[in-house]
């Protein structure tokens, strides 16, 4: 099907080259398509890495490796296919990512626990191994491309290429970071999400690097849905190439952590969001903030309950200030709440304040705000200090069309 | 808005009367339509009660006020609103509810308490009391009327009326079961579910009958799902007039015992699947069964994580035997799984056994089975003993024209 770029969509930003990566694509041919389906980056020496992967039972083989491979903390390379999930192959499945992490190794001279495969696309299909063994052997002997071609190398229904970049002075170093992403439908993360990785010319301890990456994944990636579905292949991975030559980053006293972990959590929240400007059917950007909740977490599950609800979702694209269903999302939330508490608005203006409705809450501003493409939904739980932040977008007859239509 | 007729519409069946019960229904006018919205059935001296309730922890004054009446289990009368759920309407909303139960009361020379009111529709808007006050007066005064009258007043989007029956008998008596039920959309029961009543001439001791109807709910409309959202009004009362003259159904060992629950559990289980037929936009009936799990009620989750899937429905919607969606449904439970023992079927017939595809898998009878209204998914997750089937419906482009611009 053909699918037009979405009205959300921004354009790719100028990421900076990373010192210690070299990026090539190829036509693997995992599909019947005309483009580019398999992404090799190369890493240099000495880089170091971090994980967040799906927490679904069915998780695939690239998963459950690469979740292994994340705890030994060091990386050569990163292989992504596209249009081929892998996920729900049994034996073969592994097989076929042993076979790529294999050759890989063999070609960079490396261990094959640091080449880490990532797949996306149909469930229930065995990788190709043909195919992948073509697409690498390929890959291995193009020129080196740059970030947009890899961005749109890894995407499946994405419609435009995603990216995000940030810098950090550590000491007298400065440090870049280039992060790309693809995802747009089965967006609901739980601890991780979609394929997403940020490259770092920093140095960094891979324990430390794990413990950021894990902090600002619960703020960013975390706190997106699309639609409720959480994906068999999930992850997010972030490589630290260390060809600044600055200081190490061991633990939060280092010089410049605090600039990192800012730069770090700056990308992910960006990419997150990109994610969901890329919704499948996406006509509107929503940004729903939860206060006041007993914790930030229950928080976050108050906020999902509310982006997750097909209610609130139709009554956005349908332009409806239709509170209500906030109250009735929240109330099934399973999280501590007193209906008499509750208080909901759109756009900064409340229409309904510790469990009724205003007397003076006028609608049509409320009705203006929903007609543009950003959309905020505010709820005051009114019983604690937690918040948090969770982004969706609206569901439309867009997303019907995508997925009645599309073997995803 | 113009709704038509759900294509998996049942006909209204031939009610049996049930002595001990007057059935009236007026025009309080709570919405600007042309219909009877209030509904009163009055319940003969004797009358024991039982109800299941929301979970909602923004539940309204009607499901509060219900809960601790339904602990006393008598009753005298139900009244029924429809057009406003008067949810989150604060004080002023409790007091429309008590104004409701001492009018009734006064008329009938008997406790409020006694009186059992429901209100459904929009949220967040006072039920009026003039209207209401007006109904109930026009409905003390009115001739009564049958079944089907009373299905098509407690109704809001419903596009048909829906009720189902059943008869026991208890040693020589034989007593009868009528029941009706509203809903369409917002429909994810946590433990009760929309508004469902059933009468009963039988004689049973409320405690009893409580926990019958907390064992058949277990079964029948906690296993159901049209779109994830959970009412802020979800009610399901049972009403025993006792005048079918029979022997006291006081616990299992009375005679008659099991054969009234399991006509109690038949009418539950027909309420709930007509609810699911006529789900916003629904085009297909969905039967979910999940065996060889950890336990009957980790079996249901799963059911309900299959049937809540927007993707796993757009799938059906577009009658595409995607079981790759099953699978990963399965996996973001949060229910234990083991993705290799995992094997997923439509229509009885396997796609993947045991954690991979099946090689002699032909796609070609499946496909013809999607193409039907009536859909079945099995899933065997091997692990246990576990069972339990769930009831939803597909999700089209019906439901986003219903609910982008309705406000319900």
């Amino acid at each position: 099907m053909d699918l037009t770029i979405s009205p959300l969509a921004r354009p790719f930003p100028l990421l900076p080259p990373i010192d210690g990566t070299k990026l090539r694509v190829s036509r693997a041919g995992y599909k019947d398509w005309d483009r580019c389906d398999l992404t090799l980056v190369e890493l240099a020496k000495g880089t170091t890495v971090a994980g967040v992967f799906t927490r679904s039972a069915c998780a695939s083989s690239e998963v459950e490796l690469g979740r292994e491979q994340a705890k030994l903390g060091r990386a050569r390379a990163l292989v992504v296919n596209a249009g081929n999930s892998n996920a729900f192959t049994g034996r073969g499945g592994r097989e076929a990512v042993e076979q790529i992490m294999a050759q890989v190794a063999k070609a960079l001279d490396c261990e094959p626990n640091e080449i880490f495969v990532s797949s996306t696309g149909v469930i229930g299909v065995l990788l190709p191994l043909d195919k992948a063994r073509y697409g690498l052997n390929a890959a291995l002997e193009a020129e080196t491309c740059g970030w947009v071609d890899v961005a749109h190398a890894i995407g499946t229904t994405d419609t435009f290429p995603k990216g995000a970049c940030a810098s950090a002075m550590l000491g007298n170093t400065r440090v870049h970071l280039s992060g790309i992403i693809k995802g747009s439908g089965m967006i609901a993360p739980d601890m991780a999400t979609m394929l997403g990785y940020v490259f770092t010319d920093a140095k960094v301890d891979p324990g430390f690097l794990q413990e950021m990456l894990c902090r600002a994944n619960a703020d960013t990636f975390s706190c997106i849905t699309v639609d409720g579905d959480t994906s068999t292949s999930d992850t997010v991975l972030c490589f630290a190439t260390g060809k600044a030559n600055g200081e190490l980053l061991a633990d939060w006293e280092s010089p410049g952590a605090d600039a990192f972990y800012s730069a770090l959590l700056g990308v992910c929240r960006e990419l997150a969001q990109l994610v969901v400007r890329d919704g499948e059917g996406a006509q509107k950007f929503v940004a729903i903030t939860v206060t006041g909740a007993d914790s930030n977490e229950s928080a976050r599950r108050v906020g999902l309950s509310i982006g997750n609800s097909p209610l609130v979702k139709t009554a956005i694209a349908g332009g409806d200030a239709n509170w209500g269903r906030v109250v009735m999302a929240v109330g099934k939330a399973g999280e501590p709440a007193d209906r008499d508490r509750l208080s909901v608005g759109f756009g900064g203006i409340w229409a309904a304040r510790e469990g009724q409705p205003l007397p003076e809450y006028d609608e049509t501003p409320v009705t203006k705000h929903l007609a543009g493409e950003e959309v905020t939904i505010e709820v005051d739980l009114g019983i604690g200090e937690g918040r948090a932040t969770v982004w969706t977008c609206d569901l439309t007859n867009g997303y019907i069309a995508i997925n009645a239509d599309y073997r995803s």
